[in-house]
């Protein structure tokens, strides 16, 4: 039994944290904090969340909270997760940070695009990056994990078998998602009010969304060259699911179904991975809280693109799904365990 | 190790049987029948079920399927279930039909609300009905059970301690739902496409549904008594839950709080049923995939009214997740096998 | 051409009163308030608004207003609407108030109800309620008009005939009413956002919604001696729409047929009244935009209860739609003037 | 006033087309046909048409109809438009088609995608295509108008200025759209069902969807050079509305500031297509119901790619409301006339 502690458990994804980690034999929830919410209990603000009907948001004051657990997860807003977790980790504790502020390896890259300072630059090079598929072996060595952004996820799982054995021509990678709502985290903003959400479709951060430059780096480090990608998020108006549409064009001839054997051979194994068929395309619906990335493909003969679909759920694998599957790795869990989730069909 | 069967599992009671029993650790899914997808995989319908990757629905054979497990599942139409059950329970096995055929113990109502006649009057005398909260120790010692109708359910377990209690006046109860889209079926009826059911809402089956016999047998029981009830369902455009607000005239004057404690007195101890503190009420959305039922209520001072409003959702504690609570109890498993569940949020 | 003046534009019904009156052939809107939004385009916060390309929101002045126009639509929040509408009313403007604050004839009602106090007796005396299927004459000869509520709008229209002719017993009214989030207006609250409101379903306001007294006002009216009946919101995941389902005992032994005879022939040469034929219910997905209430009804014989099911839409013919049905009455325009709308389907 | 037919009048088109014409001032509808709903009213398929209550649907026999209108409008499948349109057309009568039969104009190309053989060389070559933007002189001139595709006329408007001012490489075209749910018309195939289709989106006809050819007729006439595109349309849970996001290369340097210019030189006068200004991007949701597209559109200077976004309504400028503006253009009444619509908020 592992103490866990959650720095930021008012938003969705600290829900989410929370709903997964109820089912987690091998874990025990000391602790949970929110500054607008302290001395509320969990329950109040997320009746879904009954098993901790005890458990009350306390504010986060650092130097109180390191000896109650050996794993912390921080899904704080960027910025203000820097500090938290360069305290916890420079205390020997294992961290999992849910934040964008130690995913970009370069400091400057992370200063253009997220506008603050990084003040831990010796702590960042000691980040894994917490894609499993990937970086498995390296988080299992790791104190500290920068769990990927939810649409960087969806969008590297997709390229990387056509990147790793270069398939396509990487100025041509056009990246377009459609992300459910929660996406926007547990907002009063009043664009994601039901009113203004439902029955609207709409594309925003067009050519600017931060999650840009943690998608470059990625496909960089697995191209071995620099990738620059032209990236649209979408609204759409549902709750969960990021499905992202990648289009490249093709390098040389080839067909869908060795395109699919590529990606099938890369994912052999991997649990949270499902490669579809030829002629089937994922739905988010299908991977509803669940931790899995279901992938279709198909090559545009007329005009020699490949077409990669992938379905997450932006709060599981996109964020806390994957959040407990790199604890599993870092504490030589089952990678599986609480993670064996299946989809509420309708 | 149980051998569990399912008859009629191409529908969404049956996606959603499937679901739960996946994460049953007492029971293996030995077959299930479909009789228009027969020879498909049950993935191939359900992409959600991808631990049945090897399950193949067959046809309705019931001689050659009553070796193949120790419980039936029924998730057949009405009508069609009474055959299948009769042939299960009276070669020994243990038979929990989901259907509404074995729930109503009068065969003449039975047979003016379906428009059927009914040819198993002797196996109908030994089902139980499963609601456990009510009826936990026939349940325990059946083995037939009648699996209550999703509306039945939300409604009894709504009244149950105030007729128990001759709280209300029994000939002013009326009972009004709204229910989501699944309680329709997996359907390709036009009324339920998304284009027609979507941003609308509407009544339907006023004063003539098929559920209104059914919770009157069961509040009849309770209140000894003849009661006749007025019920409305609702068509509302979410995919599951049912609320259910409940209106009965007081027969003395008496306050929320100590109606409450007769609440909670009642369902102490019972796992599946919540009652909420004062001035809260129930959301379908906070008992998604899950097979709580919430209550909350309050009495109206100025008319001298009970509301009492109930939350379920219709595919778990009002059909499949009831149904394997049923299973747990016949079979004498710990009764939240498989139930320990936590809704999505959002 | 008449100048039309609205304070208060930047709500939902302030959006739905600028989309009707475009397409009024009469009217020019001259301006239109909003504290948070001085300054700002009407366009900039609702892009559908593109006709009103030149309209910007000004602070509410009274003193500065009064010139520039003849009608004063006041879409103000209750209490606030109070001294707007006094002032225009007593420099001798035409009103129609779309808040409460004109409505409840008996100002300790409106006191204990709303919890601010009424400042002008007076003034209020002078209101006529503004539902022209009762007080058509009365509205033509007013300067000043009460703009009905949503819900009191659906359940009056759905009571009337029966109260009219005596055949219901007026301690026994239910009324059960399921809303869109729209009613909720322009709100950046977190519980109307879309992941709060979506696939959820939830009653509020049990027992002490502020419309209670409103609707018990005229039915008590209508019925020539007092009424207090049991109504109970709830929230449904749609833009817009009320339906109302509405219970109460029958006095004799009547059947639905003669009943929709009453209701028909009452509402006969109404214009946005429809009452619909036996065994037809309406669904508010087809009155969105329109000024229409739908009506359907059934006598349920084995409980000798009346079921009447209205539907609007509550930014209509709830809210907008009817205050330019009064604004047509008061200034003699023929009642359907920019109100002949057809619903959206799907 | 002049008389107007709708062959295949009891899907969403034809439902659309009689909301929109119920309003136009110089039209009178003197028939519609179905051959599933032939002898029942409109009213009971489409409650929101209260309009037409007197208006029948009949089996379509051509040669009883002619002598009907002067005006036929074609909402028939493909392939069955064939002959309708064909006799109607050679009787002298102004047609208007809806299907894709009559759009392509190289019939090869028509018989490969659509796999029926086109029996009407003569008269398609006759057809105009009906997208005013770019033919509306044509359009005026023609008899026989082919109405476009959906999908092509939020591709093709989005993609006009561009390609007209030799901007963009035409060999890296990507269209990228999400369409709601009525794109799949009023069908009761399952995957449209609400329980399927909504919390979903989902990729289809990746790589050979049939707007495809339709998309690179028309962006190649205007090129004036063989453009293949790569398309890929999306299922979006809402009832309305089609967003497209287009990608091309940029053929030099050049800033949104110019580009924008250069669309809204070309759109000025164009009364509903509707250029934003620089930063923003539409939503479906503000043009339900209208016949506007709206145009956003930004440079990403990293990738020197522009990515344009409309948005349409599937059913209004993407099918029956560019009908009527084709209608009003061949008969020479004001361009406007019934389309001055403003979309619902919300």
């Amino acid at each position: 039994m592992i103490r866990v502690f959650i720095c930021g458990g008012s938003g969705y994804t600290g829900c989410e944290l929370l709903r997964i980690l109820s089912n987690h034999p091998h874990v025990i929830v000391t602790g949970v904090t929110s500054e607008k919410s302290a001395g509320r209990s969990v329950v109040e603000l997320f009746p879904n969340l009954h098993p901790y009907a005890n458990l009350i948001y306390e504010p986060l004051q650092v130097e109180k909270i390191l000896d109650k657990a050996d794993v912390f997860f921080m899904a704080l807003p960027h910025a203000q997760s820097q500090d938290a977790v360069h305290s916890a980790f420079s205390q020997g504790k294992k961290v999992i940070d849910l934040s964008a502020d130690y995913r970009l390896k370069d400091i400057k890259v992370y200063q253009e695009w997220y506008r603050v300072p990084h003040r831990y630059k010796t702590t960042l090079k000691k980040a894994a990056y917490g894609l499993p598929e990937i970086y498995r072996k390296r988080i299992a060595e790791a104190r500290l994990v920068a769990n990927p952004g939810c649409y960087p996820t969806g969008a590297i799982l997709g390229l990387y078998p056509a990147l790793k054995n270069k398939l396509i021509d990487t100025n041509t990678i056009i990246i377009d998602s459609a992300s459910g709502v929660s996406g926007a985290g547990r907002t009063s903003d009043i664009r994601f009010s039901h009113c203004e959400a439902n029955e609207g479709f709409r594309a925003y951060a067009v050519a600017n969304h931060r999650h840009t430059p943690e998608i470059e780096q990625e496909l960089s480090l697995i191209a071995k060259k620099d990738i620059k990608v032209t990236f649209t998020p979408h609204l759409a108006p549902l709750d969960r699911g990021i499905l992202t549409t990648i289009y490249a064009r093709l390098k040389k001839d080839i067909g869908t179904e060795k395109i699919l054997d590529v990606y099938k051979g890369l994912y052999a194994g991997e649990m949270f991975t499902r490669v579809l068929n030829r002629g089937m395309f994922p739905d988010v619906k299908n991977v509803r809280g669940t931790n899995l990335c279901e992938i279709g493909l198909t090559v545009n003969k007329r005009t020699k693109t490949l077409i990669v679909v992938t379905a997450i759920d932006n709060l599981a694998k996109g964020a806390s799904g994957q959040a407990v599957q790199n604890m599993n790795i870092m504490m030589e869990f089952d990678e599986m365990t609480a993670l064996d989730l299946v989809a509420l069909h309708p």
